[in-house]
């Protein structure tokens, strides 16, 4: 992408009512733009990072046979209504709307019902599971405040996953498999060393669920951990008696902020009992389903990863997040024949500075605040010494690289 | 795509309510899922030829140098205000909702204001101009009635790009390249023959706007034609004083029906004016800047192809758009040994219909049904030829392929 050719700027200043590290940074990049509190656009280079992460959860959800859908927006009240989560009562950040040809609508905050509603259609028999179903949908949280830049949303984008089984025992060995996924994951997407899986309440049918917390100063939740974290609580489960049924002491632990990236519950029958999902098991005996379901704040994962990993100067991208690996500043005429010749080359793996009116210095903070991985700076006086300089966005060494060996940073 | 592993099954009947025959067959071939009139979920293969429809419209508008965006569904009513439309009065299609910390929202049922303001904070110079931003979004519609299927949703995919110009003659200039660019896309989604540029009036700074219409027979739209359709009017600007204009004379058109499939304006201060998006001009004069806009109704699109190709039989998938190439239906003991060494190594482009319960006879109405361009049955039968039968779906035209140039298909 050439950056002579993208419409956005990088601004100096961020919205007035952008108090969020990661909202400030990522507007300031040419990454969003905020439309009103927690809702946001994804400008060219932010629409890249969001598809990367889709795509790292993707490939590791494809693997376990999940199958993507996509499901509406808009919710007919009636599978609601049936666990009596349409009353904002129980719910209390619905959007809701309504027909012109008359009825209440609400905008899907999450969508157990629809999805095991919908799955009626097609699950009859223990031969029919068991099903691994998933989106990468819009969700519509109407949050009172929201204050916390893309982290917090009241327009977001979501992975939901939901699994449908015959047993407690096949749901159970799935959700590992989903543990193992997620980890994988959370690492790909460079926040392994920082994300643990939580305990956190369960619900009705199950003790626990669990929630991927990533450790980070301005997060909103509050966790204890031990020594080693292998041992990871969210603030509600932290009692003497959760302690004491993980033979654990409250002295071992320690407190700190987190930002729920993700979370895992088994739900078994929540859902699917008062919505009637139900199969005929080997004997024809009516059944009803078991379920669990999987998320991953898909635009929340990109503001912790901006908020994570910033410094002073900007952005800092992991790898595989990075909407282009490397930053390509040409300075000189020399230089920009090289970069031209680069770029032409391996255009999807760059961003080339190649406006002629920034100043080197310009697009050197540019480079900082954008963040990508590497910045390649080709100019006349690399060029004396047959080389160019590349910088690693994230130590700041610098390294100089022959220009006939250049190519192979791409292969 | 194996079947055996897909959660969707074919289904022998549509709900009852769904009138429209794109509707009902994608419905019983499992490509979409009825939520109410109008708002439908993507099943797996519906979802593939969703992404695969986006995908030709990207491509083609990329070559223009135009850029991916991510706008929000809800609004903010404060640019739609400045411009009339977030009156019910003006606009009489919004979905409305609330912000619970007080405020109206509405669901974007187009872009164009929050696409004008938000460049606001980009655009300032004539030096930032030209500039093309497109998106693929979800648009909210309260329309009174629904009943095309997926050809009228209130909850629908459409790709919406809008262009900013600082002069008449460079809009026009950019209007002619994506007219061009919309008959390639329509030639590659299989629509070309039947699709054609249709005037329609203009609005207030455009004495014409045009449609892409496709002609069909269950169209909402009325066009009138030429004999060699190098002139088409939709029925609103059908009139004496247009033909004249064109020095064309009534008699020799015809009467059809079509379906609006695209569209494209020439907005030039419709918008810009009212929103204040201004340049500065070589002589640091400022500007109101010229805008055109260009839509393609993604979902859309599906339910015309599936309309307009489905033959008594099921659905007919153009091979661009169609999930898979081929629909593979092994039968016997040998017949599946071959068929799973031709999958393994060609699962994308292939719908392997592995089902051990299924008979050959349900299997092959489901090819039917589904609607892939190429069935390739292999049998024990066909083998003792060392062959494999290849069933065009458009034609029914069947050819025996040697096994040993089968892979010659996939290459």
């Amino acid at each position: 992408m050439k950056m002579s050719r993208i419409f956005t700027k990088t601004l100096r200043d961020a919205p007035k009512d952008e108090t969020a590290k990661n909202g400030a940074l990522l507007t300031r990049a040419g990454f969003i733009h905020k439309e009103m509190a927690g809702v946001y656009d994804y400008l060219p280079l932010g629409l890249i990072v969001i598809e990367k992460i889709k795509n790292v959860i993707r490939e590791e959800l494809n693997k376990l046979g999940c199958e993507e859908v996509l499901m509406s927006a808009l919710q007919n009240p009636e599978p609601w209504e049936k666990t009596g989560r349409f009353d904002d009562q129980e719910v209390d950040i619905w959007f809701k709307t309504a027909l012109s040809s008359g009825g209440e609508l609400g905008l899907a905050p999450t969508h157990e019902e629809p999805m095991v509603n919908m799955l009626k259609s097609y699950i009859s028999s223990y031969k029919d599971l068991p099903v691994y179903v998933y989106q990468f949908q819009t969700k519509f949280r109407n949050e009172l405040r929201a204050k916390s830049g893309i982290m917090r949303g009241r327009e977001f984008l979501m992975k939901d996953l939901y699994s449908f089984h015959t047993s407690e025992e096949d749901l159970d060995k799935f959700y590992a498999q989903v543990e193992q996924a997620y980890a994988c994951i959370f690492k790909r997407l460079g926040l392994g060393d920082s994300t643990f899986e939580t305990f956190a309440s369960g619900g009705i049918f199950s003790k626990y669920s669990h929630e991927y917390q990533t450790f980070l100063p301005v997060g909103e939740d509050t966790v204890y951990y031990n020594p080693d974290k292998s041992l990871v609580f969210n603030k509600e489960v932290f009692t003497d008696e959760v302690l004491d049924e993980f033979k654990a002491v409250r002295e071992d632990f320690r407190e700190t902020n987190a930002a729920e990236v993700g979370n895992i519950f088994k739900l078994k029958f929540k859902y699917t009992e008062p919505l009637g999902l139900k199969f005929a098991d080997e004997n024809n005996e009516s059944k009803t389903i078991y379920m669990g379901c999987y998320g991953i704040g898909v635009s929340r994962v990109m503001g912790v990863i901006a908020e994570k990993y910033a410094d002073d100067k900007g952005l800092v991208w992991p790898e595989e997040v990075a909407p282009f690996k490397y930053h390509l500043v040409a300075i000189g005429e020399s230089g920009t024949k090289v970069a031209d010749d680069l770029y032409s080359e391996f255009a999807d793996k760059i961003l080339y500075d190649d406006r002629a009116s920034a100043r080197p210095g310009e697009k050197f903070a540019d480079a900082d605040l954008i963040g990508l991985p590497y910045r390649i700076v080709i100019s006349d006086k690399t060029l004396t010494e047959d080389s160019v300089e590349v910088t690693d966005r994230r130590t700041g060494e610098t390294r100089m690289v022959k220009t006939i060996d250049l190519k192979g940073l791409f292969l």
